[in-house]
């Protein structure tokens, strides 16, 4: 290998993500200096955060410089070390982007043991969507057994992990996704009480037959008529964790129209991003990792294949095509 | 006096209310049993949440009960008692509701202490209100020295608390308040930092101006515009305690429009009803008390006169056109 593959940001979306807002680079190999290794990255992970920092507004996060590699979730095999703590062949995660290697002083790097969990669920249910379900359940919902949780999307790579710890601590499970092949696979995988499948045109009905004693949590995932559809039926002192917008990514209006529920029902929301909490991750991802590696923890992964086809792959998870975790494959 | 007069809910509105929602009665002189003591009113107070009460909705509380006293805050004086702890000429706060005299047991009376701070502020700052500031200040918004806050509604009686006590506090404290006159009186009279005045038609670059670090935390009584743009100010980790939405009291939409803010400033909204945590009461009216006993906790009202105005007065308290607490004098 003398040259890699990269893919920029070329321009920012106006409205939709576009095929041209990516460009595709071949780059020469770097040589490593002391103290740097070099990384093959096996699996590129695609989330729906990507789209807001390909923005260029006011947010948590500073947005992607355009002409730069695509920020993302890596996961791979050191093929090269100049660094005393990294050898070849060590599998590692880290944050290279969308790209085919990494270099890196060992920074932020995390060592990666697949004995017993696979590689990539490192960037699912034992990393930051599965973190960011723990945190969003256990730091905001916090549930009591026997208490009614929903999520939306609930058969995406988050969605899916908060209804399965739910089920764990001994509530109703309630998730919320497109599609009945998604609500069936949510209900009988997965194990959730129940699913309700917002294309089927009768959300607010179908949510109240799957919520007979109302909600007392709800980790949010998607806005817009779900989200108002969950204020409708929250119980009095419920928690709402606000985790993603995504029905709004492109621009659309993203108005909250129950928001006399807020008040009547002293509910509390928490809007987070699961990176401001690091303090915590060893705690969840022990539980993760545990639960992943006994098989309890149950997850689906939508594989694309080469880097060449992650501007798809993204574009689609936007639109909900994905079914479970998006990954992008490789080598 | 063989009668006295009480007003009774006739009628449940339908949008905005109106006088014949009110039937005025003239009743028969209870005759007080061992036990029980007779109280003659001398303020009846008017606040917006029996705007809520008079609805058949599912609520945080039972709706206001047709042809029965209407609900209410007064302060008044005992006229004659068979109750071992309390005696004719004691001062107490109770809950008798739209009318000239009530029976107690004792229950849930306060007996209130006159010599330094007016009768009527126990109804405001002293009373239930000023609790409600309190609680939403120093349990939900939490602000530290140097942050800005913002409070709706800033001329009202809990709105005036908000910015005093955070004025304490060493915070910059801003309104948003109906009319140049309130607004003046916000600055100069209670000694807030600005107020912005949501009639003159430039609220977002009104606080825009009135806020130039952004937003650290907000008092909602209103809903409507004056949140959205609250929303759109917001520094990261802001806090909303959300106490009131009376802009949408009479069914008016009330959709909110900046939801994306609560996720990409990670945002905490809690609405919250102060009666429900009675225990923070006797901390909360010490410190109420102590600054308006030595003057340093300043307030308005707005003193309706006989029991027959108090329609009136209240349907102007819905449309702002109070100044200040909305009292009714009974005596």
């Amino acid at each position: 290998m003398n040259t890699y593959k990269r893919i920029v940001l070329a321009s920012r979306p106006h409205g939709e993500v576009t095929p041209d807002n990516f460009r595709l680079e071949e780059q020469p190999m770097p040589q490593l200096q002391e103290g740097q290794l070099l990384v093959r990255n096996h699996f590129l992970s695609l989330d729906p955060y990507m789209r807001g920092r390909m923005e260029e507004t006011k947010s948590y996060a500073a947005p992607q410089p355009l002409n730069e590699t695509m920020i993302g979730g890596t996961v791979g095999e050191v093929i090269e070390s100049r660094h005393p703590k990294f050898a070849v062949g060590d599998k590692v995660q880290g944050m290279f982007g969308w790209s085919e290697i990494g270099v890196s002083d060992g920074a932020l790097l995390r060592k990666l043991d697949t004995s017993r969990i696979p590689l990539s669920a490192y960037l699912g249910a034992v990393g930051m969507p599965g973190m960011t379900a723990w945190y969003g359940l256990t730091q905001i919902m916090k549930p009591k057994a026997g208490e009614t949780i929903v999520v939306s999307a609930a058969s995406g790579a988050v969605g899916s992990v908060v209804g399965q710890l739910a089920k764990e601590r001994g509530c109703r499970a309630v998730g919320i996704a497109g599609g009945a092949e998604k609500c069936r696979y949510v209900v009988e995988e997965l194990g959730f009480d129940a699913c309700v499948d917002y294309k089927a045109g009768n959300l607010q009905d179908d949510l109240a037959k799957a919520t007979p004693d109302g909600i007392d949590a709800v980790f949010e995932n998607v806005g817009g008529g779900g989200f108002d559809a969950c204020l409708a039926r929250m119980n009095p002192f419920g928690r709402i964790a606000l985790c993603g917008l995504i029905a709004g990514y492109n621009g659309e209006p993203m108005a909250l129209h129950n928001v006399r529920a807020f008040l009547t029902m002293r509910l509390t929301l928490q809007g987070f991003i699961v990176s401001e909490h690091m303090d915590l991750w060893p705690q969840g991802l022990q539980e993760l990792g545990g639960l992943v590696a006994s098989g309890k923890l149950k997850f689906r992964e939508s594989v694309a294949q080469g880097l060449e086809s992650a501007p798809d792959a993204f574009m689609g998870l936007l639109k909900g095509r994905n079914f479970g975790k998006q990954l992008v494959k490789l080598v």
